[in-house]
């Protein structure tokens, strides 16, 4: 089969790979019908994560069909069309037990985190994808969903909502601010609506994206290069602050763009995937009874959305920006390695026929 | 009367002033009988918090009599016996209806910031008070409870264990790691039994204080000196670190020992009044699903505590170490910010007769 | 001036009583504007709630004008608009510091219940009110908001939020069925979105109210005369039941049809007014994880559900069917209490001029 | 082997049957060391619960060493010692994944309901017994937990702690009363500290149980037959009731006497088995804000109580009376339902060597 392989810093390509085997009776064989790019797989291409060995096939995000299936699954059968979700967990040990699927302790190779596609073991961009704890690592496709609805459920949707809107502890009535209007930016809007939230302010340095913003469940928007952003912002509360504020770049700058803005009492939660440290200023903050929260998606709200997408609540299509078929993985990283100019949200990446 | 008054950056004067006054309905005048020094003092006087004017009389932490009472105060009469709460709020602005009362709009002078006394009003370092909001602002003594009990609830209490124990999340079965165990991170050390920690570490230099702090409720001890000391945190955890750090001293590498051991999926709450920014290495926090928080006490939960004190379930008198008149205001000044010699907690300070 | 005055079971009579006075510091006098009839104000008339003595001016819904205020009141101002709460608290009793305004401890003649007007006090059916803890219990009328939107938030809107909605924990992507799609019943299904209901089934004998509760934000709708009433409405769930079964009647049939929907691990929410008792079916339901919730609005929601009715997020005012003066206060009450035939849902009454 | 077989209402014998075989992947096969007696079990022998068919092997709680595993199991290996939980769950179904493992969907058998040991499929009163979902339903014991400690978590530790304080919400501070002192109402008593309750009331008829239960934690106790038994109660609190009621018993007697002393915006918890309806008082209750909840165990916290027994915090061996061997199976039951005689909380039944 083809895949697209890391060959160190900077270098990938998709070439001739051998077909992936069972490893374990809780496995199955997808055969990948459409997959994506993520910013994370950027990163992981410019090494920033050394974690990936070289050899590794990229990709977390992924929709496709079962064709082979180990013998201790049970809730699956060969043929079954289903979403991959960019998270893996064993469903028993202490942390999947407390509902931290992001980090169980079980998945093979893991070191305590979920997420070891593409990244610790072979991805989802590829023709054929292995997938251990099936049971617990897939869902099934209800007829009407498409794939480009469905790949959008892998990861963006689920970490737009638990890590922004729920780590924010969104509530009926909030003001909402989002500092970065990218796909997981806007996960986080169209979702912050599920919560409650009366007011969601996009922010961005570029009006483009902060007109797409509104299509997302922006109310208001706010170009973050002015100088008077920040008075914008409060000028859409009561003055005091938003009650929640969300990052979605991973930049000092706009990590301190969120923590200027929330109100004494309120959230401001991190999205980013940061590569610096930042500076907190606790001088001024450890009065201001705020929580500031991280992390990695869980996962466990892909059912409830999946079903919002199959009843037309989340039109989780409005992501896909450019298509692409296999062959065309190549470009397809060009087109959303350059966002800036291209415009592109998510890319989809499907097979033919 | 006499009141200790800041004269200025390193400056205060015990010195006569002016009765205070009842200056609106709700207001009372309370008669100090026993009052005591917060590390939060040292700070002023040291001029690290601006706001303070010279003139001021110092001080947040008090238990007296009521000797006047304004013609809008329902609960209270002259001659009760009264805890005067180092937070006053309003009850009825935004911020007090969602038990944020440290920030309540409504308290006159306050900005915003529900700590007024010593700081936007005269305070507590006195032989007498205006109090205003007395309704929502004092608590009336039951028998056998004693001053040097009582006064431990105007602050000391409620703040390690609103700020450390529940705004740190902690629940049944936890490990709780409190880094500093000084007055304010013994009281978290004391608490956090009532949120069902099932192992409670100290962490701080000195071992003299570590041993102390058995008597609070550590049930594990470590010298955060040594080499090792991580390592032996983490070996009282399943090596993934402890659910929630507490961190009660107020320094940039005391924050970072805090974030260090917490696991995936832990909260740190900061208690410490800080000084100077920390670094926040969000680049490898980002995926580790952390919580911080930090605040100012609400007081909300100071009723409750006082039951406890009350019925001898928390034996807040192990707080006071060292014992003086109003007289001998400047000595236990003295005796308080010498701690590090004098093994000083919290100097307790009567009025005689 | 006028008032409509209890005189007894089945009696009432607009009359010339006296104008109220200033009890208490804390106290204003309000000019009601507009007026509303609720269900409880029929359960008086039959002579229901023995604590109603003979003399008193029934009503606890209102929008008003305030014409003079006491001492101690902060701040409201003479000639401000506002909302007069259905709930009386006075912000600082162990009750009112939990949130649990309903059971506030302080309110006047209140013996432990914070509805008061019309009940235990004189009410809002008069041409003036006497309104005690005006700071904690009346709501400034922002510009743009209509006194016809404003009098549902007296009641009947923070009653279905957060009896219905809130206490039902109803989270996103929820199944949530309404039992009884009267007024309190809509107003559980018009704010059921704000904590991410996703399918809103309302339930009722009558097609026209079923028909109208698709405006109030109802997504399907069964007749509970059919014979299988219960069939359809797990047919609208994965057949396990219903998350949370909201009971809006107030009758043992209506309280047993939601007990018998909810899927294990699900919650009832009882909003419906009582006159008889029930059968709980422990011996089948002891094993299935369920809550039942209960109680008195704590209308502590009112204000954020202000703000979204004053940026047109909540459409209040459809509540609004019929329209009477003053004058016509014995025809409103005929047209309300006879709503199967007149199809009233709120009646509004509103002084002339 | 030998197992205690079921043979119809009133009739059940302990006799030779077949080895239990591995049925599927994730079984594995326990050899029985420690069993125990339940309540429930005398249920089914009186026929009360009807899906226990002719020929089942009673029994749910047990504690024993792995003799046989199957090819899908990861975290168990043949000889370990485990606990073997009262509820069978697959992990990942939607329920599950929820962590309402007492209603998981997916155990064979289930019926949606966790429970399936002696009532769905064959249990643990037995020399052997296969264990479905093993990964998910078994816990490793700890060097220094004994059988009999052991054997408490099975199902009595965590369904006092989970269905009666955690449901019940019990908070710091809580004044708590626990109706019914047997083996589960004392299992609630003693665990309701770790959720901060400062008073716990036993309240019981015999007078012999309540001196018992102040040694399981109970700091005041109430006689229920005598004339003022509610007065009494409520001295204990600030007279308008407890906090948190737990009935433990069963009965609708005992269930009308939880919801009478509950004050306002309290919580009701049920734990006992009933075996008919209940009168709910709604007529008086609906303005009251309580909840009720009630159900089965989920057994998400016995890790954690395990730890806590490990490090001696709970002191599990103080609910064995009595002591037997396999081959007094029967007498053991005869001691067992004989309570009120006998003195019986637990009784324990180990094999021979």
């Amino acid at each position: 089969m083809k895949a697209l392989v890391y060959q160190g810093p900077g270098k990938k390509q998709w070439m001739d790979v051998p077909m992936p085997q069972l490893a374990n009776p809780q496995d199955v064989i997808v055969r990948v019908d459409t997959t994506t790019i993520c910013g994370t797989d950027l990163h992981i291409l410019k090494g920033d994560v050394p974690a990936v060995q070289i050899g590794r096939i990229l990709g977390h995000e992924g929709v496709g069909t079962i064709s082979e299936i180990g013998t201790g699954v049970r809730d699956f059968a060969v043929g079954d069309r289903v979403i991959v979700s960019c998270i893996k967990s064993c469903g028993h040990c202490v942390n999947c037990r407390s509902g931290l699927y992001s980090h169980c302790l079980g998945a093979e190779g893991a070191s305590g985190i979920g997420w070891v596609f593409g990244h610790l073991i072979d991805g989802t961009q590829a023709e054929y994808v292995r997938v251990p704890y099936a049971d617990n690592s897939l869902h099934k496709l209800p007829d009407g969903v498409t794939d480009v609805q469905a790949v959008m459920l892998s990861d963006i949707l689920p970490t737009g909502f638990e890590i922004g809107v729920l780590a924010g502890q969104v509530k009926p009535g909030d003001v909402v601010a989002v500092v970065g209007a990218g796909p997981v930016g806007l996960a986080a809007m169209m979702t912050a609506g599920l919560c409650g939230a009366a007011t969601v302010v996009a922010i961005d340095l570029d009006s483009g994206r902060l007109e797409q913003a509104r299509s997302f469940g922006a109310t208001d928007t706010v170009t973050s290069g002015t100088v008077d952003w920040k008075k914008q912002v409060l000028a859409l509360t009561d003055g005091a602050g938003v009650d929640v504020a969300i990052e979605a770049v991973g930049l000092p700058a706009t990590f301190s763009m969120a923590v200027d803005i929330v109100r004494p009492g309120g959230h401001v939660a991190n999205v980013g995937v940061h590569g610096k440290a930042v500076e907190l200023h606790l001088e001024e903050l450890w009065i201001r009874n705020i929580t500031i929260s991280m992390g990695l998606v869980n996962a466990n709200t892909t059912p409830m959305l999946l079903k919002l997408v199959a009843s037309h609540k989340i039109a989780a299509e409005r992501f896909a920006t450019h298509f692409f078929t296999f062959e065309q993985m190549q470009e397809a990283y060009e087109t959303f390695s350059n966002a800036a100019t291209t415009k592109a949200l998510k890319v989809v990446i499907s097979r033919v026929g």
